[in-house]
């Protein structure tokens, strides 16, 4: 049976820009469950299905409803047991959490004075207000002051992802010689980037650009045939 | 059979304190093997076993040498595959690279200006030269000047433990419900940064430091035991 996926749209339908959401479109390709996205857009809080948080990813498999990222993937897990592992098991499952703690805590954080503003303008006309206020008074100034001279700032975020580039030039995925749900985490946030914007985030030989790249190629290109902006 | 680790010393043979060592420790441990652990000093480079890189840990186990913490960890892990796993299987050792990464990346480095002036008070006085002239052409000042101020540097470097305060927030070690390899790379850390200085690096309620207690109580209060300051 399908699986139903509550899924980030911009003002183009099919421009995906959520970092969770991805996590989970490659989640159940990893699985190799069929999906059918239903576009979402921030302020249609109340077309979700119930139990929800007001936000996405929120899946609904066979009548039953699971939200929140990580929820969504531990689920995946332990309903799909005989399809590819996620997590390889309980020690992998927990440093997933430490993956996804760096992702949102460092990775996050250091990708949004960039792109807010490239955000801003990809998203549905009715959702562009709420973002704008809800975000100007988070920094406590005007998008497009957030983002100026974020070519000076490239520098110390490409600095950031240092424990990632140590990791993969040596292996092929965060995850060893193959990839798991933990690449798709990191994953999610260059997705995310690439949905919405032109900004080159990386170098071209990056051994983080080149992990992106072999990401892109995975399940016959999925993420690469999303609309998105270069970035290899 | 015994496995043989040479192990940095100070200035007091007891006093163990490379974070590098102190992974291999835990590890031995964990995987319930004897150890005898051979005090080592810096300046010592022709007593170790070859081959070896200049460097501790380096282990003898039954006449085979093994030097660098995480290729002894994965060769304890597939010499001893009978006994308690140290990664939980390919994406546990893919992780635990990242965790490697991030310690190495991020901790260590946040720790050495914090600390560096202890590490020389303590070890042994025939390392003394090598190590304030090696440590200040790196710095470009003098170990006192280094560390002078650090007080007003404990909350940053609080902050840069965020991923790994979250992830300790939510389970009781950062590889899962139960400690493994990727546990005492981080705790080795903290162990160096104990057994040379009574700095307080943590609050008490820090969920790191609470995760710091249990890695100390594990095997039988093996951690507790060496001689060092305070943090808990």
């Amino acid at each position: 049976m399908t699986i139903i996926l509550y899924d980030l749209a911009g003002a183009e339908p099919a421009r995906r820009f959520s970092p969770y959401c991805w996590r989970i479109r490659l989640a159940l390709a990893h699985k190799g469950l069929d999906v059918e996205t239903v576009p979402w857009r921030f302020t249609e809080k109340e077309t979700l299905p119930q139990p929800n948080a007001g936000r996405v990813p929120v899946i609904v498999d066979d009548g039953r409803v699971v939200h929140d990222s990580a929820a969504i993937a531990l689920y995946l897990e332990e309903r799909y047991p005989d399809r590819p592992s996620l997590f390889g098991g309980a020690i992998g499952e927990g440093l997933a959490r430490f993956v996804q703690n760096w992702t949102e805590g460092v990775l996050h954080p250091a990708l949004i004075p960039l792109l807010v503003l490239d955000i801003y303008r990809h998203i549905a006309p009715k959702d562009r207000e709420y973002f704008r206020t809800s975000r100007e008074k988070r920094f406590g100034m005007a998008l497009e002051e957030v983002v100026k001279d974020r070519e000076k700032r490239l520098p110390a975020f490409r600095d950031s992802l240092d424990p990632l580039r140590r990791t993969l030039g040596r292996q092929d995925f965060l995850s060893g010689a193959a990839p798991a749900y933990p690449d798709y985490i990191v994953f999610g946030a260059f997705e995310w980037a690439r949905a919405i914007s032109d900004f080159e985030l990386l170098l071209a030989e990056d051994p983080v650009a080149l992990w992106r790249t072999r990401l892109l190629d995975l399940f016959g290109g999925l993420a690469r045939r999303a609309p998105a902006y270069g970035g290899s």
